[in-house]
């Protein structure tokens, strides 16, 4: 019963087998391992964009951080939402390696950003010309920190402002694969068709012990982001066991089919706590987590049985008077097993 | 006959099987699984330093630039040997990191900066007061960029001087384990007990996929490292996979083991070389890097039968009139064999 | 009729014949001309602050972030009202000198920080650890962008709140003098003994060429203060011309006397305003400037008469039917006359 | 008898004048004055580019960071001598500006650079790629800080150079006035038509209190240069006085007619000094600045009468047996005077 995060995950069987594949011999440092060729060429593939640049990093804040960089001067602000991972979990690390630049919080219903309050903050943006910092980039996060997804027709509309003001548009897929599967939808429909121009792709999260790809659809910016990558150390030397990794996970659908496990645990744990007398969603569960409250009992018997996950916002306490509802993050993984939800809610119900 | 670089070796059996036996179940993230606290036991056991921090990363780039960025403030400037890896190999990482100090080029030979050199170097330092940089941090190289190592005392030397200067010690140790295991000293004699304060404790180049440690001695400055780590984006979420490459790196020292395999290897190469006719070292072959010269036709050979190295410097050419001597940079791993290396000195001699 | 903004007016004439008098002969460049020693004399004097380092900058932006970027880490959040000049006016200038450092916006009425939203920020800042960004410093500016004055007491309030998390305070005084005439207090009352730390002195605004001073209380950040001046490009070659004017500008008073004028005038034009019919006043009028509303008509014969403002927020027009109110900032001055103030009301009125 | 630096000079009548003609009534801030319509046309004009983007600062660190993070990447190099003011009196603001380029330095005699060694500095960058910093921007100094000048022919060789390589050029011009007066060319002739692309254009060591111009000749980064400029807190409200400055500097030539006199007394100083017995110049003597050795004894007696000048190098001392040549760096400005001179090397002679 371990709903703390995706993240304490170990990784499916198939990731190790890879390594131990790649592991003979010599292979050229660098990304010029054999290997990244396949990964390039199953990421255009699988994304129907022959001429996209792809690059391995090992986390979703480098990620992200190079991505806005290539996209955003230091003089300008990227508009995110309140609840971005770029906002509020990675200590700065867009604005440390976008130079100074600012995050622009647009708000909106389960971390996904409403269109009408982007075009207010856009309105409002560098008004005083030179004083102010300028219009930068647009990024999204799908699935969302609120478990949420956004629809390409929901992705589209974002991307559409943004271009309007001739901004760039970046997508943080740390939980793609949870967004896609939810959506229904193919890769490309969900970002180059919809106007994204950079995803961060992740893996980590979905089963890799630290593997994040970023594909940029348009390639113009492409030397620029190697140069950054080098530059902030993440470019590594024994490159072949990145590329294994995201090899793996994307053969056969892979990531596909760890990411619609994650939904399905998810699901059946959404439905359960629903159902229960006092519980009450606190969003929709299209991805792989349940951001639900229920009485504090159930929370005391959980918690006695050893099931972890974090009370959310984080500082509620177990402790106190009466029965009121708390609050609480539930994030399953590829590994979540149905017996581990039916136990953890029947701990709840009892 | 793969001499190109020790990080284009595979990684030994072990750190494979440690990967896979950590792969179960849940752990907790961002260095909180179980198995770093016996990695920071070890580490502190094997370098006699009970409270040093100890944190990892994933490449040796992230160790220095983050380890500088804690000792050298933007105003001030790093000494390093121009051979120095920070200084010609990490697309300017510490001036990233640091916010834009300086690097101050210090020479010697065989990569190895000179006693003298450094203390003129530093008299000449911030003599116009503000207007200058000002002294910032020493960074030394061990083993060299050229193959050579420090002794306990060289270290000692260097970093009495910059004591006396106020300044803080950081050894790039990407190949720590192969200058320890020449000079047969202990860890603590080359690091702290010589006057180093931050240590880059180098994995990768000596059999792990992408693992390095940073020790700080004096701990006064851990959460610093920590926040530039994180807003970095080097700190890994499933952290038990850096965790037990490491431990299994320490474990029955194998780290050890595995650099004095690759400079026995480098040995074996450098005094064949040696004995070849026209043929003469550039640098004193004391860890695992092997610098020589010798005519073109052995070079000619060689790659005919698909050796592989790297001319050093680079810009010559196996094209030209005579036979004349070329020189090359010959790294050797924990997995080059003997007859490898038998075999590239026949070609040679042929 | 010229209400636009305080920095649009001329300079005293004291200030002029202030440079005429030191325009003779050779001084020693970078702060050590003779009248920085009465400089720093003459604020040391007037803030009871014998211990205190005083620089002089050309510009308020300069001040600020020079300030800030001693007291905060680029791995934390300044936090300051969402109308602070820091966030709105200068293209990001703080961002750029903390190395990228966050700003948390804090709102209250007229620009003035409210207490417990401060403690709620402070209370949600850095709850996940290293992953969020650290508590970094207070700024707070007075008087403020909305013509509101923090009376010492107010100071104090926030200072401890910031004191009690370990922040440093730093006052945003590009409108000092007007804000201490208003307040009826010494300098040493509204600034350390309510615990400000660092004063961004301005004198531009009320009076002088572009030249502000900054004081640091606790001199133990001097030497850094002046490294980060030098590297910013700030520092002064014939800063003689700086000094004069900041020493005529103390001598007899005379920013008291400025900003006594601008605050008057103020007064009498936002009396004048709020009596008409159909007028508001949108904030107290404390200092120099008056926010205001009053019907169409009023604006449409003012500006025909050449009355010079802006409608505040930017994007009102007055095209449009009716005569619904407009509303508008106008700033005094030094120099502006009651007789400017007289006939504008007069066109209001009319 | 006061040679310590052209920057302790007063300022000419002509420029008093103009500050005092220019502070009347209420001026639009932030360059939009009408003198700044003024200075552009003048300066466009004076230097023959109708499309010139002009802009005042008021140091030449400022004009020097600014105009390089213009042109080089954070990834980068710029090229320059080991004596540019950018290397060694910055105090690394290039590096801070630019977001944490290097300088890559190029020697040559009396500071003025090398071609060959700039092919070779060039021939040598990023030759591994991606793990080196890129090819950014060259920067020369004219007149150099040893006292020499490049001709147009020097400029345009080495401008041919970098525009070989991709590379735009910078020229500081803190001494320009004095390097063009020596030249007996036009402004065009020594900056664009000789393929400067940004010229700092000093104003203040040849009289000005604390202007400097940066000229775009290709306005194509205009903008880019006003958010750096005002984001590094060097846009002036009151930008009228230093508009006016820089107006009374162009007009009639009083620029050329300072750097004239500032020369012409360097020549006489400079021909006096060579023709003292165990004399000798270190440099020639092209435009403000004399740099010579002379006996011990000739020192003494100078500094007793208070003449005031630096050692060159500056550890040098005055005490000391024997008659020992010392080197010292004797800088003119446009108010030295011939009386000053020859009393000045009539205690030399004694």
């Amino acid at each position: 019963m371990h709903f703390a995060s995706d993240n304490t995950s170990p990784v499916p069987p198939q990731v190790l087998e890879a390594l131990i594949e790649v592991n003979h011999g010599y292979a050229m440092p660098y990304g010029a391992d054999p290997t990244m060729t396949d990964v390039r060429d199953a990421i255009r593939k699988a994304f129907e964009a022959p001429e996209a640049a792809v690059y391995l990093v090992a986390t979703g804040t480098a990620a992200n951080a190079l991505a806005l960089a290539c996209l955003c001067p230091p003089w300008a602000t990227v508009y995110c939402h309140p609840q971005a991972h770029i906002e509020e979990d990675e200590c700065a690390a867009p604005e440390f390696y976008t130079g100074g630049a600012k995050l622009t919080l647009v708000g909106g219903d389960d971390a996904r950003m409403d269109p009408a309050a982007l075009e207010r903050a856009l309105a409002f943006t560098a008004r005083a010309g030179v004083h102010n910092v300028q219009k930068g980039a647009l990024s999204i996060t799908n699935a969302t920190e609120a478990g949420a997804v956004y629809a390409p027709a929901d992705v589209a509309a974002l991307a559409a402002i943004a271009r309007a003001h001739g901004l760039p548009v970046h997508m943080d897929g740390a939980r793609f694969a949870n967004a896609l599967v939810s959506a229904g939808c193919t890769p490309a429909e969900m970002t180059w068709k919809a106007g994204v121009d950079v995803l961060s792709f992740g893996g980590t999260k979905n089963g890799l012990m630290g593997v994040e790809a970023v594909v940029l659809f348009d390639p113009a910016r492409a030397w620029e982001f190697e140069l950054r990558r080098k530059r902030g150390g993440h470019l590594f030397s024994k490159h072949r066991y990145l590329s294994a990794q995201m090899a793996a996970y994307l053969r056969d659908d892979l990531w596909l089919k760890l990411a619609a496990r994650a939904n399905d645990a998810a699901a059946r744990l959404s439905t359960g706590i629903a159902a229960l007398e006092g519980a009450r969603l606190l969003h929709p569960t299209q991805a792989n987590a349940v951001f639900a409250a229920w009485p504090r009992a159930g929370h005391v018997r959980a918690q006695a049985a050893g099931a972890q996950y974090y009370f959310w916002p984080m500082d509620q306490s177990l402790e106190g008077p009466g029965d009121a509802a708390l609050s609480a993050r539930l994030v399953c993984s590829w590994c979540t097993t149905d017996d581990e939800i039916d136990y953890f809610l029947s701990l709840l119900a009892d």
